[in-house]
């Protein structure tokens, strides 16, 4: 154990510094820093930290303090005194002093704090004296310390535990409000010097009543019951609570800061304010503030006031005709606007601070790192680098993927949202917001949107025949779905605002009408707004914001990930616009194209009624016709997105699901399935019901389909090939690479390999060609292809973890029906995160880095990458950097994410093998 | 290279040996062992050998022989010759000779052989007199030589390849052909001299006319011919296509025998006949043949004359009036009797032996290992313990599973089987045949069956509601399914003869008629018979034959084998009654026990009607009130099946399934089902329909069902515990082991636990006990499960691989789902096995691996075995015994094959060690 217990700040001096955060605590640390550090010394009011291991020695010596240690206190206290010029306890001029908790890590609200130590009845004249005769402003204080002191110290901190009613803070609270209703006043501060005084008086007795003693009227036993007091909060329910969550160790111990007090509200000379060097609303390089003349901290939090702009730069709306610290205080506000230049200098960031004038005497009270929204955040980051405040790697370490994803969508006004309260809660599938008015089928999403309107589809559950009336709608609402249904694998792919799982609708579509528990029923037409970032359901046109306003500075701070990301991002793209969008956002080729789902969503029905035919094809020579027709349509749609990609590589994976999924439910589109197929109804029904599968995520799909039907992969190749060689020889560099999903085996490889090698051998003939640049490989999403990744990789030249399947697997969990057990999993704690959000590390994360392992040992050059949905989650990327991944897929709007958490991750395995050579 | 070219055999000695196959062949080495073994010296018609290694040469050597092979050759001969008193190619009393291939490995059919050399115009004079003047015989034999000469020396050797047409075979076959249309009779034996002449003399002509060279009329041209025509034919392409399959090195060469021809068709003192040291057909340790006087080896295998029996032991129903070759030609008999006693002692095996008595002189012309059922497998082997024959080992390792379940079950009559066709094919789902009139529902089966007739149950497909049907009838056969459908699980677990997936049915169930495609159409009462070991379908009723009778013998045999396996048996058994009947067949303990299936088949509905009333319950409140009914059925029935297995360890599973599976379908139980819990029909629907799952296999089940109900998991524990605690109380010994399935994380485990010790601890109180013996284990059938097992073993005392589901994830396989894939995966060797039914080892396999090294990492005493299907598989169960498992679990009937197989597995593995150490 250190053999100083207490550390000294004050006067430009300190004991301690910023790094001793372990020893003092963060906010002791800070103090320290602020009031010592040569090149700030800025006016605090001096105090002391007694450290953290003082808190231990407490606990591990049956709550005694180490021997010393009232000496040490006495002689930081008699320096304090020396700079204030007053004394503690002094009846003429008393030293009034806070006494704070502070651990290594913030742990906001679970501690106490006891403020106005020192003052008693014998110092109270002293104070009203000093203060120009204020005498509200010290009974006020009194009674304040009075409240405070007798909850955490006499009550707490002696460890009685009344239940919450009879707690000595609330019966005091009581008499407070008895007095106010006596009055027929509403605020504290309507009270008047008569009335705190009898409160005063007042609270002392029922003190004595209820804890059986005196209230203190000893500063020093004050002091010390505050020491005491804080300490015994470190073990306190909440405390210990919280450190279990936060994994905070027990061990750590709190420090406790005492420090003298300065009041904010002692006159029109005093005042007291909340102030950043940068606006963390957008980021501007401005200094911006509010304060408040003749208040107290809490004031400025109350919200009863109107606080006043510090300067004209920060004016708004509210509060533009009050006066502003600049103008009223020329003096103070030049010595405040230097220090938070100086602050912004030192900490290389921007700072939140707090500062409070006493009687025209400037005073820091905490400067921290200041929170900011997404917008700001990059700007900020972005800013800094310009101005060479900080490097590269700290600016993309500033920006968090949830920031930078606030820049990517519309949100509702904040304001707005404060003011409303959700009717519904549901997942939060699709990010950003919306607003439109409910509609509850397809056809009339899009018949609505075409006369101009904006609607919201309001579903049980969505599948593929939605697809247009999804697009048509600003948003997406369903009642039933996880966050990997239909509807949100949909709509983030589209980066379309959307709430899956909803439990609280119960939809009539025979009414048109939604039940909402709790809030009645909605009709077609009625506006509701969505929050998809958090999952909200609102009444009612709330009004939206664009934050993505700042593309410009958004497209610099990228270029700076960029240069530090060593990840390629690639997107899942199945159409040419969704590639020229992701292109836009930096992708750099496609992770995944899914050749199904050019069947859906083109207006024309014609591709996915000729699909349609082919799968209910029965015999080879009915398919065969089928497929034949097919081939054109599929080459064209190939085509096309190959040509937006130019240069870059496309990765197309051959039809996937199983082929049920794709059999019409409408009566009129099976009966005209029927007539083009010259069968009855009767003979559809049976064909239909005999594609029918018990566990279709395991079935007749994939691979499988091309082995079973060898002339539809061979229709595929063709398409893919053709589409290339028809660009090569308009001059055009494309690179398709062919993915085939679903093996489990090396086997079905090569099975189909032999196909694609025929097709190719006949397209170059057909061509003219020599070569056509592709690339034939495989999806892992099988467990067993994992472990068998080394004779997989003889045959494939790349590899791209499916993880959706993959975890669907590993788990044994469907997506589609997780809803009835994940959420109580989470709610448990069985499952740390929803394992389709976040890649599972400890098992699939075992699967895939057992099949990147093994496939390069067979192929050093095999190329790996991810094209689940993971592909777009910032934890995820990190993991598939660390794995030794080549690219990340995603949905275009989250490429911009995924360039940032790719740098992230370079950063984070920087920190993390740094911390390991320790 | 050896320097010895030729080794000769006869005359009671031999250059050679058993022991020289490599060298010699394995037929030269067997006729030498024969021949010149001192405890043999058997009369083996004396010839030579030339090596293997000759053939090898040949080859490196552009079809040159080595120098001195052509004395060495002659050398050989003459000593043939001097033994024989004939000399080759001398007119008054030539000596012929066969000229064989033999491999190291039986090549059957693969190469060429050539008889009667040495036959020619010169020496038929020669013959004819030495055969009494029968020229008939020796002008057979000529045209006979011709015929094979031509084909295999002349033409095949010289590399001509005509189309089959065109062969001289097929041409010299013609000219036959015409000469017995000429003559109006049909068989070969017909022909009389002047037929034969002719044909010879025709033969000679048209092989000269097609081949452009003269049939050689030179006893050594024709030997050489011979002898270079085997090598030939060592890389003929059906040789070289069967060793590619065979995986024999096409190094290896053949060697080539040249032996004395002898001749069983001299005359009435000749025969030829077929002998086994024991009856092939049940093992009676007898003498066992027929034999055929003045015949030919291939006259007996052409089945045109009945063979006569040897002894009286081996008389039959067709053969009792023919006069035994004991009788006829006693002296001959015993020394063939003595002969045999002698091959099986020297072999210590069963021997099938052919012998040809030339003018009362016999000859033994070939000795093998006999083949062999399964009943006289097993009672061979263990007859020949007793006998001290064999040791314990080598009994095991004679009897294959394969044969041990011919015992098990009954079996259509072999000669009826042979003499019917089948109507159409299935899979093997359940062994052994059954004979029965067809019904088609439940229902139908259980009411003919209560009325004394036999019933097989024809279905689409099962599921559990057929139970009571399925008992009841004989067999099952169902039209879709594959192996691992309810239909064969069920069936397998009972041991019933079951056909699944026989896609040619087509059942019209409101005709109760099904079609059968080619064979028309069946109804209700018609008999059928089925095959389950085949899965082969008959018209009619077919005689069976009981193959079982032999169960002291199986006993024997089988104490023989728990004597060398290390592996325990244990049973998957649902009920007392298969409890019971696998204790019967040496079950050591119950391995599942699989809690849902007491809800079927009790003939009271009122324990499924409570299970349905829980999973139908939508609330707490209603679940816990179902719950609590269900409890006295569940512990009564955990209960019995504990006192059948007293002693003896008892695996129970909780409750796995989807719940959707209870469902009710019929709308009388829905409708019962409503009342009872009061809610509407509409109100039942919803619930149903919010049951439903995309994919119910990877849905809510297993533990996710317990994490989610924990009232559900509760009243199991309890119910498992008081029923121990009853029986403890009664003094009765029992080790329940609860096993929760589905596990993919410790934490499923640990949440479960909880809830066990809280019961377990108030049981103990309620029954004033100190302990119940019971241990808390998991199923390790999620990937995931096996891949974190080291965490798992922490909590879990046992592990249970419950390999279907495994394989299910591993492979992404939904078992009800492959029909539609797996047979073309199988037929285009993507997957050499269906993975259900033998364990992939390279995959599934590697996460057994792994699962059981790290459970046993983090608990040494982990309890680890198999209770999936594979646990009855044999191959799969040498897997598991290697995999260091403890124990497997299978259906009742399958206990008797997992106790030979898991012998058989220390057997192989030594082996397969030994073979290492080498």
């Amino acid at each position: 154990m250190s053999k100083k217990n207490v550390y000294f700040f004050g006067g430009g001096k300190a004991d301690g510094n910023e790094s001793m955060k372990n020893l003092l605590g963060g906010k002791g640390a800070n103090l320290a820093e602020m009031a010592g550090h040569p090149s700030l010394r800025l006016p605090v009011p001096p105090g002391f930290t007694i450290t953290t291991e003082v808190c231990t020695y407490y606990y591990q010596n049956k709550k005694k303090y180490p021997a010393g240690l009232k000496e040490e206190v006495a002689k930081a206290l008699k320096k304090v005194e020396a700079i204030m010029g007053k004394s503690f306890g002094d009846p003429s001029d008393p030293l009034l002093v806070s006494v704070r908790s502070g651990a290594r890590k913030s742990m906001p609200g679970m501690m106490e704090t006891v403020l106005n130590v020192g003052l008693t009845e014998k110092t109270i004249p002293g104070l009203i004296k000093q203060s120009g005769g204020n005498q509200r402003f010290v009974y006020d204080a009194y009674r304040r310390l009075m409240m405070m002191y007798s909850d955490v110290v006499m009550e707490k901190a002696a460890g009685i535990e009344p239940k919450d009613e009879m707690g000595i803070r609330r019966q005091l609270e009581r008499i407070m409000d008895a007095r106010k209703k006596e009055r027929g006043v509403k605020n504290d501060v309507d009270l008047n010097v008569e009335d705190l005084k009898y409160l005063c008086a007042e609270f002392k007795k029922k003190i004595r009543e209820v804890l059986g003693q005196e209230f203190p009227d000893d500063p020093m036993a004050q002091l010390w019951g505050g020491i005491g007091a804080v300490f015994s909060s470190w073990n306190g329910k909440r405390a210990v609570a919280y450190r279990n969550i936060e994994h905070i160790p027990h061990e750590w111990g709190t420090a406790v800061n005492v420090q003298t007090m300065v009041f904010g509200n002692m006159g029109n000379d005093s005042a007291t304010g909340v102030a950043f060097t940068r606006n963390p609303g957008n980021g501007d390089a401005a200094f911006y503030g509010e304060y408040l003349v003749n208040a107290q901290g809490e004031d400025v939090v109350a919200g009863i006031r109107t606080p006043a702009p510090i300067n004209q730069y920060s004016q708004s709306e509210h509060n533009k005709d009050l006066e502003t610290l600049e103008r009223k205080m020329p003096k103070v506000y030049k010595e405040l606007f230097d220090i938070q230049k100086r602050l912004e200098k030192h900490y290389h960031d921007m700072q939140d601070i707090e500062f409070t004038i006493e009687k025209g005497r400037l005073f820091m009270l905490q400067c921290r790192i200041g929170k900011r929204n997404g917008p700001a955040a990059v700007k900020i980051a972005t800013d800094m680098v310009k101005e060479k405040l900080i490097d590269k790697t700290t600016a993309v370490s500033r920006v968090t993927p949830e920031q930078l994803d606030e820049l990517l969508h519309p949100i509702i006004n904040p304001a707005e949202e404060k003011a409303n309260k959700p009717m519904a809660k549901g997942l939060p599938a699709g990010p950003g917001a919306a607003c439109g008015m409910i509609v509850f089928t397809s056809a009339d999403a899009i018949r609505l949107s075409k006369e101009g309107k904006k609607v919201i589809l309001v579903r049980e559950e969505t599948n593929p025949e939605d697809i247009d009336g999804m697009r048509a709608a600003e948003a997406i609402l369903t009642a039933r779905g996880g966050m990997t249904s239909h509807a949100a694998l949909v709509a983030r792919g589209w980066g379309k605002c959307c709430v899956v799982g909803c439990s609280a609708l119960e939809i009539d579509l025979s009414k048109k009408e939604v039940e909402i528990e709790g809030a009645g029923a909605l009709h077609e037409g009625e506006w509701i707004t969505l929050n998809g970032t958090k999952g909200l359901v609102y009444k009612g046109q709330l009004k939206m914001m664009d934050a993505s306003s700042e593309n410009e500075i958004l497209n610099e701070f990228l270029k700076i990930c960029d240069g530090i990301r060593t990840l390629n991002i690639r997107t899942n793209a199945d159409t040419p616009e969704d590639a020229r969008k992701a292109r836009q956002f930096g992708a750099e080729g496609i992770g995944l194209f899914r050749t199904e789902h050019m069947f859906y969503g083109k207006g024309s029905e014609e591709p996915l009624f000729k699909l349609r035919k082919m799968i209910m094809s029965s015999s080879l020579e009915e398919r065969q016709k089928a497929v034949g027709e097919l081939f054109g349509h599929v080459k064209s749609d190939i085509k096309a997105t190959l040509e937006a990609m130019e240069g870059l590589p496309v990765t197309i994976r051959l039809l996937d699901p199983p082929l049920h999924e794709f059999v019409p439910h409408q009566q009129q589109a099976r009966e005209t399935l029927a007539g083009s197929l010259n069968i009855s109804m009767e003979e559809l029904e049976k064909r239909s019901d005999s594609l029918a599968e018990s566990n279709p995520m395991m079935g007749h799909r994939g691979v499988r389909l091309g082995v079973t039907y060898p002339e539809v992969s061979e229709m595929q190749f063709r398409a893919i090939l053709e589409a290339a060689a028809e660009l090569l020889k308009a001059g055009k560099k494309v690179f398709p690479e062919i993915m085939i999903p679903v093996v489990c085996t090396v086997k079905e490889l090569t099975d189909q390999l032999d196909i694609a090698k025929k097709v190719y051998a006949e397209v170059l003939n057909k061509f003219g060609l020599k070569k056509i640049d592709h690339m034939f490989g495989t999806m892992i999403e099988i467990p067993r292809a994992a472990l068998v990744a080394d004779k997989i990789a003889e045959v494939a030249s790349f590899f791209s973890f499916g993880t959706n399947d993959l975890t669907q697997m590993t788990f044994g969990f469907s997506r589609d029906d997780i809803g009835a057990f994940l959420p109580e999993y989470l709610k448990k704690g069985i499952l740390a995160d929803d394992p389709f959000q976040t890649i599972d590390q400890e098992g699939v994360g075992e699967l895939i880095a057992t099949g990147i392992n093994r496939g390069r040992k067979t192929n050093k050059k095999l190329k790996v990458g991810i094209c689940g949905e993971h592909g777009g989650d910032p934890r995820s990327i990190g993991f598939c950097y660390r794995a030794g991944m080549n690219y990340v897929s995603c949905s275009p709007f989250r490429v911009p994410i995924a360039r940032l958490a790719a740098a992230r991750a370079v950063l984070a395995n920087k920190t993390a093998k740094k911390g390991k050579k320790k």
